[in-house]
Formats: structure tokens, C-alpha cells, sequence
């Protein structure tokens, strides 16, 4: 019962790379692969990707399923994009090779959503190869969603489920504080978010996990996303923004039942954002009102529960899950 | 797999008939039973129990195990005691009928710390009759162990836990502001405690289950008790403390590993307490903060629990199952 998780990450971006020192840091867990296919980290010692001294031993493959089929290992880490079209022939490969997974992908957090026959396929999958796959991260996966339901765990009624995430872009990576627009022009952004290149990807997948978990079919799912604009001048490590351009994004995902609002989520993304924080609000028998003071951070949280996941998907049922058909999620050794 | 469960409620005290009334409520649930022994309910009809005009057609049984065994239902909501080796006798009947059952019984939340070996039994049974239990309510059962433990959910580590319960004992029940010693002199009120006729029960069970799901063993549980003594006389709807007089309770639990205090409980039930709230702090990386202002209701969030949990056991694996064991508790229709 107590034998170690053997984990392959796959996918070393900033989530990737510290989910593997993640997995390296815990007594129940062993890193025994490493997969991306970037020309800076293909064909490298993991130890020198992750930017540690010593070798590790594990020489980072850009052949996914090569590796997958040749190492023995019990799950897979998967951190590669936000789409699951594009991400569902690795999964499928993950799956075949009897590979648990967890993955940061997005639209994964809930697939049937967008991609309802690619879910089902999926599904087939882990039933035939006896595994168990979840989309998980901390947002989409927690702080808008699983946070949200597991609150209403102590309703006798709800009415409306309100979700409020406070993001201060300017304490975050770089890359971040680029993907919420800081620094453009209003213009820009318009231009930007137009072609869906400034966004948050899973805000409606989260709204559709909350209304599902609560059974709950919705009418209508929409997604709105506007400029924060600058009202000040905004310095961060990277980056200044001048009065009056873009701080960042502020997006908001209304699912709609009967003609009334149900579940709201509105994340506001931006440098400078004053009090971060995630906040929940249910409607209903009790009334109930929740805040996490400054937020779940999301390069250490995101991390923390793909890792987490792992044993709840090791003593799962098989098949494709979301966060409401495993157990409790909390933290492992 | 939309079919109704069908409900046995055991026990009609003020949470047992509150959880009998929110099935009645709800459209996935039916009631089919209800058993209670005291002389005022038994033969009774539960419309009348429960405060209805209409009789529902279900009368009050007060022979359990002819109940339980007669009528065609799929779980038992169990609320008739607090201690698990008191009860065991009963949910080892609900188990030998084939049902599963959620149990307000406080003790039934980590049932192995105090009853080991009548825990092993029960699992037996439940196993062997393909049924699955849980103790639940919302302390112990939700704020301060399961609300604790999935904040953790997006922890690289934790280092400790901390969690605070302020529950203003003016708004709840008569019953209630009694139990927490409130109106007693501080020699009363130590004379009841010694006896244990002065304490919330659970609050070590709590403790363990949060040290259960991290995967900690913990060298030692210590609890402590006080009573908190009015600054000023306060009224209630049913009682008025004297300035000095107690106003009600502060429990602490303690878990120790290797000389460090890593769980924190902390407890206060007292009638004028301001500021009621549910608080967890994780010590770890990364820290985290959370509150639950005005804090869950327990008259309104206990029977809500125990209903939502329903569903969740008969998706389960059978056997005697605690909070983490379980897919995420939420609200169900």
C-alpha cells in the first residue's frame, strides 16, 4: 500500500518543471521520466533542466510515446497545453501504455464540454486499459470550482453559486503578466483577445464542473472578457504600464438557467490588483460566504494538485474523471 | 441512474428531523421510514412529528431492526447518539439490511481511534452486505476537518494546520446554549466537564482524520476544555448569563508529532461570541488562509451533509468509509 508513485512529467514548462521537484521533494513519489520536446531540454539531464547541480539520471525524451511504452512507471504528470483536441493523442497514449494521469490541460477539466465524442473515446480508453485520468489544476480545478462545490457540501439548498478570483498578474511569472495584456493599448487587447491569444482558458469548464456537481443543467454558458485598465502607473519586476493601458484581463463566465443567473465566476487578472484573493459566495439554505486571503497561487498550487491527485487517481475507479468523482483532494507525502 | 434513493430516518431528535424534512424536499430522495423510540414519536405519524398539516402515511417505528429489515429503502440517515461503541449495535443492523448509512453519531467520523476493533467489524459487514457508511455532520464532519484538509489540496506541504471554530451558542437551539454550560457558575461548570456532561464531542476524531489524510501518525492527541465566562450579562432567546457566570465553552485539541504541535483545533461555543466564523490556516508552502464568515450553521448544515453524502456512498466502494475516502461532498438536488 505504501509503495511509491513512479511519475513521468511530461511537458516541462514552468508548471511541468515544478511539478517535477515536486515529485523529486515527496517521500511517496519517484520521478522516472521526463518528456519535451524543446530543442533547450530534449536530450538533457532532467537535474540540469530543473536547474539542479547533480544528474539526475534521467535524460529528458522527446519521444512521448517511446518513452511512455519503455519506462515503468504508474502515472503521468501532463502538462502541455490547454486544449483537449489537441492534447487528446498523448492522453490517448498515456492510457494505452496503463498510465495514470493528471493533467494541467484546461479544457480537460471537464472535456466532455467542448469535445463530448473525444471524451467519451478517452473514457473507453482508461476502462480498457485500467486507468484513471483527471484535468485538475488551481484554476481551472480548484479555486473557482472544486472550492466552490465542496462549500456547498453543507447546503440544504442553493440557489446561486458566485466566484470571485483576484489575481495580482504582477507577482506572477513573466510570461503571466505578458498573457493578461500588461502594457498594451486598449486596441491591442482588443485585437488580442479577439483572436483568443489574451485569455483564460477553463473558465466556462470550471462553471460547467460547478453546475454539474450540483446537478444542474444549464441553459445557456457565456463568456465575457474586458481590459482592466491602468488607473496609475504600475511597476512590477518586468514590466511598467502606464496610466491608462492595460493592467490585464477580467473575464466573467454566467451559466444561465430558466433566464436566471446561477453560477457566476469572474476572474480579474491584472498588475496591481489590491487585496488578491478567491472568494465564494453561495446562494441559498444557508447562505454562505467564503475567502481565501490572496488567493490559491497558482505556480505553487497548480503544481501541488497535480501531485496530490495522483494516489486518488491510483485508488479510483477507472475511466475519465473530474474532481467531484474522486475522493477528497488534500495533500500527500 | 436517476432513481430516487430511498431514505430510513433513524433518530427524530432536532437533526434527525430536520434531515427527515429536507428529504422530503428534495426530488432525488424519497422518505420510506422513520424510527425513533421516544414515547412522544413511536406510533406517531411523521407529519405530525415533523410539524406538517398533511399525515405523510409513514408511521414512526420504534423497533429498528423490524424497520429496517420490512421496508423496501436504500440508506439509513442515522442520528441517535454520539458515541460509535453506543450505536454499533444499531449500524451493524442498518448494515446487515443492506443499506448504507450516514451518521451523525460524532464519534463514526474516524471510528478506528476510540473503536478499532469495532471498526474492523463494521467495515466487515458493511463489505459484506455491499453497503457503505460514513460519520458526517458539520463538526465534526466538515469545518473543521474536511474544509481543512481540501484547502490542502493545493499545498506542495504543510507544516501545520490550524483551524478555529467561533460558533455564537445565543442563535442556536435551547438545547445547545444548555450543553455549552451556558448560565452555570465556574465551579458548576468544571463539575459538569469532569463528568463529560460539558463538552462537544468529536473534536480529537476531527484532529485524527486530518492527520489520517495528510499521512500523518501523530505521537500524541491531547484535549483540553474551559469555560468561556461572560464580560457582561448577555440574553438570549431562552436564557440570560450574569456577568462572570459561564457563557459556554472553548475546547482545544492538539495533535503532537515528534514534540511539535502540527493540528490545531480550537473550539468556541458561547452564547454573545462575536464574529462567529470558520477559519483554517495551513502552515506550509504555500501558506493559506481561509475563512467561512458568520460560519456553516450547524442546525442547518448538519442534516444538509448528512443528505448530500447519500449519493456519494452509493457510488462508493461498500465498507466503512470516512470523509476522505469519499468523491467530493456538494449539494444534491
Amino acid at each position: 500500500v505504501n509503495k511509491r508513485i513512479r511519475v513521468i512529467q511530461f511537458g516541462l514548462g514552468a508548471i511541468g518543471r515544478s511539478a517535477a521537484k515536486l515529485v523529486l521533494e515527496k517521500e511517496g513519489f519517484e520521478l522516472v521520466g521526463a518528456i519535451d520536446q524543446a530543442p533547450q531540454f530534449a536530450g538533457q539531464d532532467l537535474g540540469r533542466v530543473l536547474g539542479y547541480g547533480p544528474a539526475l539520471g534521467i535524460t529528458v525524451s522527446k519521444d512521448a510515446e517511446d518513452l511512455i511504452g519503455r519506462v515503468n512507471a504508474d502515472a503521468v504528470i501532463h502538462c502541455t497545453g490547454s486544449s483537449f483536441a489537441g492534447v487528446f493523442d498523448q492522453l490517448a497514449a498515456i492510457a494505452r501504455a496503463g498510465l495514470h494521469c493528471a493533467s494541467s490541460c484546461e479544457e480537460a477539466l471537464f472535456p466532455a464540454y467542448r469535445e463530448p465524442d473525444l471524451a467519451v473515446q478517452l473514457d473507453k480508453l482508461c476502462l480498457a486499459h485500467n486507468v484513471a485520468m483527471v484535468g485538475t489544476g488551481v484554476n481551472p480545478g480548484f479555486a473557482m470550482d472544486t472550492l466552490a462545490l465542496v462549500l456547498t457540501g453543507v447546503s440544504q439548498r442553493v440557489d446561486a453559486v458566485r466566484a470571485l478570483r483576484v489575481v495580482d498578474a504582477g507577482t506572477r511569472r513573466e510570461a503571466l503578466q505578458r498573457k493578461v495584456g500588461a502594457g498594451l493599448t486598449e486596441a491591442e487587447f482588443h485585437a488580442l483577445a479577439a483572436q483568443q491569444k489574451i485569455r483564460h482558458v477553463g473558465l466556462s469548464e470550471s462553471l460547467v464542473l460547478v453546475a454539474n456537481g450540483l446537478g444542474w443543467d444549464l441553459d445557456e454558458v457565456d463568456e465575457t472578457i474586458a481590459p482592466v485598465l491602468a488607473d496609475r502607473q504600475i511597476k512590477t519586476d518586468c514590466l511598467t504600464v502606464a496610466r491608462g493601458r492595460v493592467a490585464g484581463v477580467r473575464q466573467f463566465a454566467r451559466g444561465l438557467q430558466g433566464g436566471r443567473e446561477v453560477v457566476t465566476l469572474e476572474l480579474q487578472m491584472y498588475v496591481g490588483a489590491s487585496h488578491p484573493r478567491d472568494h465564494v459566495e453561495i446562494e441559498g439554505h444557508p447562505p454562505l460566504r467564503l475567502t481565501l486571503d490572496g488567493g490559491a497561487p497558482g505556480d505553487i498550487a497548480t503544481p501541488a494538485i497535480l501531485v496530490n491527485m495522483l494516489p486518488r487517481l491510483a485508488e479510483a475507479r477507472p475511466g475519465l474523471h473530474t474532481m467531484t468523482s474522486l475522493a477528497l483532494p488534500r495533500c500527500c507525502r
